[in-house]
């Protein structure tokens, strides 16, 4: 990006163009640069990193504002910023927000979400990325005390950058009567879901089941992990990465022959 | 699982029951314990770790023959995985095996994989688990070198398990007239696609676009990547692991004053 210019913002999301976490985020990222929305046109909630292969995107222009321009767009978060960097855009963006995401993208969570399939996408790019996320599904959510914090950080990511092929995972609390005690730089927690699936009937008694389950963490109490931070009521950040080597067992894997 | 009980293998994959490369994963696989497949009911590939939250998922068991149970399931990967876990098993798969993916999941390409979506599952639920992908979209496409290389793959997963909250993503060069030269443990390569949508019209002159593009390998010419085996008829081998922290990174954000 050139220095007297303003920087081109991206944002996206998984909960879809009209989702109130993406309109409290416009909200603070229009005032850093100039801001282009690409968000899916429905919900795509749990999409991962998921892209649409076997069948074309459409994408339309909904609004068009001083402040922003916001277009809907048919297909995956991940989708969303492919779109955007190759279709809509005539440049690069300089960086790419998604969020804010109803609900919490701590721990493993990460890896089913499509907020941070979006943010991730943005760091296979090499741009700096952050995904945000409230620990309430509430459509309704209260995101007032997490805006201060999403325009502290973005200050930081505007001033430092990031890692190249890093993207910062952002999770804030749900709203209470106390103030967030402040950021945490956190690894992310060990943990998995325990799935206990709802079955229901249709009319003619064929069987479907409901994804519902709960979540283990794995860890002890410490407070490096997310899990902990969000317990105290701490915003907790996670810098990821795209690079998914477990280095650690390459020369464990020679050792036992799978080369011979 | 018991010392002299045959293991219960879970097979899945994300082009769907029908396709060869699941048919012929089948064939080495029931050589090794008691086999059940449960399969998306159509192609899901893309679908990287993606979930079903918004609809309930069905499944139906479409085969049973001495070596193995194939289910059709109408979710993702991902979604087969805990559908076969906490649903149609009595008890826990004591390995996890996806594939075989008819197309390239090196590199990048890792984290937009079904296939890797569901082995990467198993990880997580610390189930030894392996994605074997051929570099070949041929819906024939020849498997029978990489039937040779996965029956002593799978020996060697049998023998020593994995670390947990890892597995492995193999991929096998295309068939050609020379032999696979072995094995190669390797890194992911670091790497990137640049998009060309292809615009196409309906009748009705809307506009729609379908994913297209090119790969760029952004590593120099090192033996230590996946890209760089195959390039060199070696099956890759690549660790992978569900923890995305970027730990390298932890230090350098609090020093840049996050936390203050």
């Amino acid at each position: 990006m050139q220095e007297n210019k303003k920087p081109l913002l991206l944002i996206t999301n998984d909960d879809g163009y009209q989702a109130k976490g993406l309109k409290c985020l416009i909200e603070v990222v229009k005032h850093y640069g100039n801001v282009v929305v690409v968000a899916p046109e429905i919900g795509r909630s749990g999409m991962a990193h998921a892209i649409t292969m076997k069948k074309p995107l459409t994408y339309t222009l909904l609004e068009e504002s001083p402040d922003y321009k916001l277009y809907s767009c048919s297909g995956t978060p991940a989708d969303c910023v492919k779109v955007a960097r190759f279709q809509i855009l005539k440049q690069e963006p300089d960086f790419i927000f998604s969020g804010i995401n109803h609900g919490s993208n701590s721990s493993i969570n990460v890896v089913y979400s499509g907020t941070m399939g979006a943010a991730l996408e943005g760091a296979i790019a090499g741009i700096p990325s952050v995904g945000f996320s409230l620990l309430s599904h509430n459509p309704d959510a209260d995101f007032s005390e997490a805006q201060i914090f999403i325009a502290q950080i973005i200050e930081k990511v505007l001033q430092f950058g990031l890692t190249p092929k890093t993207c910062l995972n952002v999770n804030f609390p749900k709203v209470s009567e106390i103030a967030y005690k402040g950021i945490k730089i956190c690894h992310q927690t060990k943990g998995f879901w325990r799935e206990n699936y709802l079955e229901t009937s249709d009319p003619w008694d064929n069987k479907s089941y409901w994804l519902t389950g709960s979540y283990t963490n794995q860890e002890p109490e410490n407070a490096e992990t997310d899990e902990w931070a969000l317990a105290n009521n701490y915003v907790s950040i996670v810098p990821v990465h795209v690079d998914l080597t477990h280095y650690e067992s390459i020369n464990q894997l020679k050792k036992q022959g799978y080369e011979a």
